[in-house]
C-alpha cells in the first residue's frame, strides 16, 4: 500500500487557476505562490458582500484515542463526495504548524486518497502565514519591552506582563526564561517565556477577524499586561496594532489549494484547540460559503471541545450556523473507549464496541442539544469486520435515531464517502432549527463553565481554585464578564482525567487557572495541565529529514 | 517632489514572466509569488551549468557618513543605464531585513527613479527567505538543547555553546537571557541570547553556498559548541543539517523582481556586513552571470569592508571576478570627510571637498591594489554645485588618473547614469589583470589581519587582546588556520574610531575578539563593539505604520 506522500506525489495537480475557476474566482483575484497555491485577494472577497451563502457542514468527532479517528480525511473525503453528487463544495481546513513536523507527528493534510495537495508546501512554510503571525507577535513583544525601556509612561508592572513570546518550533528550553539581562542597555530584567506560534492570541484573533479592520480592532483590545495599580494595558496602548496589521495584511487572504480529486480547499489559520477555539479562519469559511453550495469544515479535538467552541464562540461571534454536523467515529476508537488496549484492536469485539458506543452517544446528544441535525461518519479501517460496522449502525439507529454511514474515502477517495454525502445533503436541505447555545453570554463567567460541564461533560459540578476565582472576578470587574468561555481541558475524556474514557458521569471539573483573550473575545478556562510549548522527543523526526538525491523531501511524513 | 513610495506606487509593473523572458528564463522555471515576484527554479539554474558568463561589476563606496552615498540607487541606476546602452544587465542586491523597518530606517530597495519594485513586499516578508533562515536557525537551536536534555552523548559543555538564537526583529530584551528555567522538564539552565536573523551564520552560509548540496555540507561544518574537553561540536553532529536544508530548499532559489524601468533584478540573501561578508547570494550572482551580459552587484559598507570581503572571501571561494568596480561618492559625504558638519552641507565648500577627497583616494587605491579597474560614480544631490562636481572630477583625474562621472539616476532613472554605464563598459571590455588578494590564506590568521590593516586601512600595525590571541591559536590548532578573515570594525572610518574620518594613518587596529564561522568559511575578527541585535528607538517607526483607508501601507518608508 503506497504511503500518503507517495500517493500525493503521484497525483497530477491542476493549475490553481483552474481550481479557482470552479468556484468562480477569476484569475486577477489570485496571488499565486507557485503553480498550485494561491491567496484570494482581499478586494475580491469584499466584492462578495451581500451574496447568498451556501450550506455549512461541521465535521467533528468522538473523544480522540491513540487509534485515530480521521477527522481531516473525512472533511476532505466528504468534500470530494459532495462534489461527486453534484454539490459545488469547498473544504475549509486549518494550516499545519511547522514546529511539530520535526518532532513526532507527520504532516496534517489528510491521508490516503483523501488529501489536500501540494502536501510538502502545506506542511512546511506554505504561504508564510504562520511566519507573519510570529513576526506580528514578536513585534508586539519588542514594542512592549521598548516602551518599558524608554520611559514606561503606561506604568506597566514588569511582573505582570501576560504577553509571552512565540516561535514556531518545539523548543522546551524557551518555556521559561529570564530576559533583558546583561546591563542597562538591555532593559529591565524580568521573567518571560515562549509559546509555540499556534498558541499566540494573534493566531486566535487572525482566525476570528471578519476583515482587516476587524483584525486591527481586535488586536487593539488584547490585554498584554497590568499597570502597577492593576489596570489592564492593551496592545493599542503600546501602539502596536497598525504595524501588526501591516505584517498580517497579505496573510489574512485565504489560501486556495486542491484535494487529490482537484476540488477546491481553503486552508487558513490554525489556532490551538485548547487555549483557543481550534478552527480555520472565519474569512476562509465565509469566502467558501459565498462561492460554493457547501462548505465542509472541521473543529479541533472531540465534539465536547471542538464543536462546542465552534458553536459557542465562532458561530456566536459571526452568525455562522452549520446546516448539518458529521461526528466521525471509528470502530477501533470506540473499542478503545470500551476498554480494549491498542494492541488488540485488530480483533473483532462487539461487546467492547457497544460499551465504547457511550462516548459517541454523548457527543451525538450534545450536538443535538444545540438544535443541529447530526449524522455519524464511520471511518473504515481495513481490520474492521462487517459485523462491527453493522452493529455500530444498529446502535446508532436504535439508541440514538441517528444515521451512521461507513466511509471509505481513505482507500477510495470521494467515491468512498458518497453515502455520507447524500445523508448530509438530506439533513442540510431538511428543516433547520435556530441555534441554541450551551449558555448565554450574559451569565456569570463561572456559570458558563458550569453549564458546559453539567450539560455537555456529564459532570456533577465545577470547582474553581481560589486564584482562578479571583481572576474571574477581576475580569468581570474590568468589563469582560460578557465574553464566552474557551475550555482548555484534556481532549481524551469528558472529564479532566485523560484516562477516563467512554462517557464518565458525576465527576467534578476543576478550574485551575483562567486567562483573558480579550482580542479573540473569550476567557480561557484551564482545567489541568495545558502545554503551550511542546518539546522534541529523544529521537526527533528532524534527525532523519533530508533531501534525497532527486531533491525530494525524505523523512517528513 | 514625490516620495520614493509614491514613485514606486505610480509605476506600472510588467508581469514578472515578461521580465524573466528578457534574460531567457522560461515560464516553467518560475515560481510566482503574486504577479511581480518569482523564484527561479533550482533545476533551471542547474541547466545553466557550463554556459558562458557575462561580466561582473561591483558597486562599492567611500566610508559612509550620515550624508548618504546611494550605493543601492547607483546599483539600480547603473543597471538600468547598461540596459539602455545595449547591454543585457541584471542587478543583484541584498534582501532587506524586516526588523529594522519598525525602528528608524526606511526600506532598502533604492530610491527616487532608481528603485526595485514591488517595494512593499520586498521590504516586508518578500518570499519568506528570512523566515526560512530564522526557522532553520531555530530548529538547530532546539535540536542542540534537545540533545543536551535527553542524554548529551556528545558531552556538550553548556557554558561553551556558541550557537545563539535569532529572530528578525529589533529586540534588545533578548540580547542576553537565561533559558531552560522552571524545572527538570525544561532542560538544563544556561545563558543564551538572540541575534537578529541577518547575523545568523545560516545567512552567511546561505549566501556563499553554490547549491543545495554545498549548503548542506557548509551547515554541517558550523561549530556550535565545545565539549567539556574543548573539542569543537558541529551542526552535523547534532543531526540538524538535513532538516535545515529541507527548510531552506525553496528559499535558496533566487528572487526575480524588476527595476522601475522593467529590467530584471535578483534580490537574494542579506548577511550582516560586519560579522559576515555582506553581499547577496552566490547563487543569484552566478545565475545572473549566466543569463546576462552584465551583472551589477553591491557590497555592504565602504570599500574597506565591503569590497575587501567581496574579493577576499566571496570571489576567492567561488572564482568570481569583477571586470570593473564602481566606487560611489557624493560631494556631500566628501565634505563631511573634510570636516563639514551635517547642517552645513548645502553650502558650496571646495576646500572641504578637497580635504575629504583623501577618503575616496584611499578607497580607489585599495581597490586598484587587487588589480581591478576602477571608476568613480558621483551621485548627484540637488544642493550640489557645478563647481563642486567639476572640482571632484579634476581631483580624480589629476591625482588618481581615475574617471569620475556625475550620476543623476535618482532624478532621471537609467538615463541619468548612461555616462557611468559607458565608462564601466570601456573598463570591463578592456584589458583584465588577474585578481590579487590582500593576503594568502596560507598565512597565519594574525598576519592576514595585519595585511588588511596595513595595506588597506593605513594602520601602522595591529594589537590582539590576550583572549582573542588564545582563540586564534585554538582555531589554528583545530585546523581552521587556512580560512580567510572577516573584519568586523566600524564602517565610518579606516580606523577603529568612528569619529576619525577622511584617511587616517598610523593608527593601531585592536582585535578585541574573534569568532569561528566554519560553515561560511571565515574567521570573524572583531575590532570594537559590534551590535548583533539592534534595539528600537524611543519613538519607533512602528508607532505610525498602519494601513490607510485604501488598504495601502502608511508610514513604512
Amino acid at each position: 500500500m503506497p504511503s500518503d506522500i507517495e500517493i500525493a506525489r503521484a497525483a497530477t495537480l491542476k493549475p490553481i487557476a483552474e481550481v479557482a475557476a470552479k468556484i468562480g474566482i477569476p484569475d486577477e483575484a489570485l496571488h499565486n505562490y507557485g503553480k498550485h497555491i494561491a491567496k484570494i485577494d482581499h478586494d475580491f472577497i469584499k466584492s462578495l458582500d451581500g451574496k447568498s451563502q451556501g450550506k455549512l457542514v461541521l465535521v467533528t468527532a468522538i473523544s480522540p484515542t491513540p487509534a485515530g479517528e480521521g477527522k481531516t480525511t473525512t472533511t476532505v473525503g466528504l468534500s470530494d463526495a459532495l462534489n461527486r453528487v453534484g454539490k459545488k463544495t469547498v473544504a475549509c481546513l486549518r494550516e499545519p504548524s511547522l514546529g511539530p513536523c520535526f518532532g513526532m507527528k507527520g504532516g496534517a493534510a489528510g491521508g490516503g486518497k483523501a488529501q489536500v495537495v501540494p502536501m510538502e508546501q502545506i506542511n512546511l512554510h506554505f504561504t508564510g502565514d504562520f511566519h507573519a503571525i510570529t513576526s506580528a507577535h514578536s513585534l508586539a513583544a519588542a514594542l512592549i519591552d521598548n516602551h518599558i525601556y524608554w520611559a514606561n509612561e503606561l506604568n506597566i508592572d514588569v511582573r505582570r506582563i501576560h504577553w509571552r513570546r512565540v516561535v514556531d518550533m518545539n523548543d522546551r528550553a524557551l518555556r521559561s526564561i529570564n530576559q533583558s539581562l546583561g546591563g542597562v542597555a538591555n532593559g529591565f530584567p524580568r521573567e518571560d517565556g515562549f509559546d509555540i506560534t499556534v498558541a499566540s492570541e494573534v493566531m486566535a484573533v487572525f482566525c476570528l477577524a471578519k476583515d482587516l479592520a476587524d483584525l486591527e480592532a481586535r488586536l487593539g483590545k488584547i490585554v498584554i499586561a497590568e499597570t502597577r495599580d492593576r489596570k489592564p494595558v492593551t496592545l493599542a496602548q503600546v501602539k502596536a496594532t497598525g504595524a501588526m496589521t501591516v505584517l498580517l495584511k497579505d496573510a489574512l487572504q485565504p489560501n486556495l489549494v486542491q484535494t487529490l480529486e482537484g476540488n477546491p480547499a481553503l486552508i487558513h489559520g490554525g489556532p490551538f484547540a485548547n487555549i483557543a477555539h481550534g478552527c480555520n479562519s472565519v474569512i476562509a469559511t465565509q469566502t467558501g460559503l459565498k462561492l460554493a453550495d457547501y462548505v465542509v469544515t472541521e473543529a479541533g479535538f472531540g465534539a465536547d471541545l471542538g464543536a462546542e467552541k465552534f458553536l459557542d464562540i465562532k458561530c456566536r461571534q459571526t452568525g455562522l450556523q452549520p446546516s448539518a454536523v458529521v461526528i466521525v467515529a471509528t470502530v477501533r476508537a470506540l473499542k478503545m473507549h470500551g476498554g480494549v488496549d491498542k494492541k488488540s484492536l485488530a480483533t473483532e469485539n462487539l461487546e467492547a464496541l457497544e460499551k465504547g458506543f457511550a462516548n459517541l452517544a454523548r457527543h451525538v446528544e450534545n450536538v443535538r442539544s444545540f438544535g443541529l441535525p447530526v449524522v455519524v461518519g464511520v471511518n473504515h479501517f481495513f481490520q474492521d469486520t462487517d459485523a462491527e460496522h453493522t452493529k455500530l449502525k444498529e446502535l446508532c439507529r436504535d439508541k440514538l435515531q441517528v444515521e451512521a454511514l461507513t466511509c471509505k474515502h481513505w482507500a477510495d477517495g470521494g467515491a468512498g464517502a458518497e453515502g455520507l454525502a447524500n445523508a448530509v445533503v438530506k439533513l442540510a436541505e431538511g428543516e433547520q432549527k435556530p441555534l441554541t447555545f450551551a449558555y448565554e453570554t450574559s451569565a456569570k463567567l463561572a456559570d458558563k463553565v458550569k453549564a458546559i460541564a453539567t450539560k455537555l461533560y456529564g459532570a456533577s459540578g465545577i470547582s474553581i481554585d481560589g486564584k482562578a476565582a479571583t481572576k474571574l472576578a477581576g475580569f468581570e470587574k474590568d468589563g469582560y464578564g460578557d465574553l464566552p468561555v474557551c475550555m482548555a481541558k484534556t481532549q481524551y475524556s469528558f472529564s479532566t482525567d485523560p484516562t477516563l474514557m467512554g462517557a464518565p458521569s458525576g465527576h467534578t471539573i476543576t478550574v485551575r487557572d483562567v486567562r483573558l483573550s480579550a482580542g479573540a473575545g473569550f476567557v480561557v478556562v484551564i482545567c489541568g495541565e495545558i502545554m503551550t510549548m511542546p518539546g522534541l522527543p529523544k529521537v526527533p523526526a528532524a534527525d532523519t529529514i533530508r533531501l534525497d538525491e532527486n531533491g525530494q523531501i525524505d523523512g517528513l511524513f
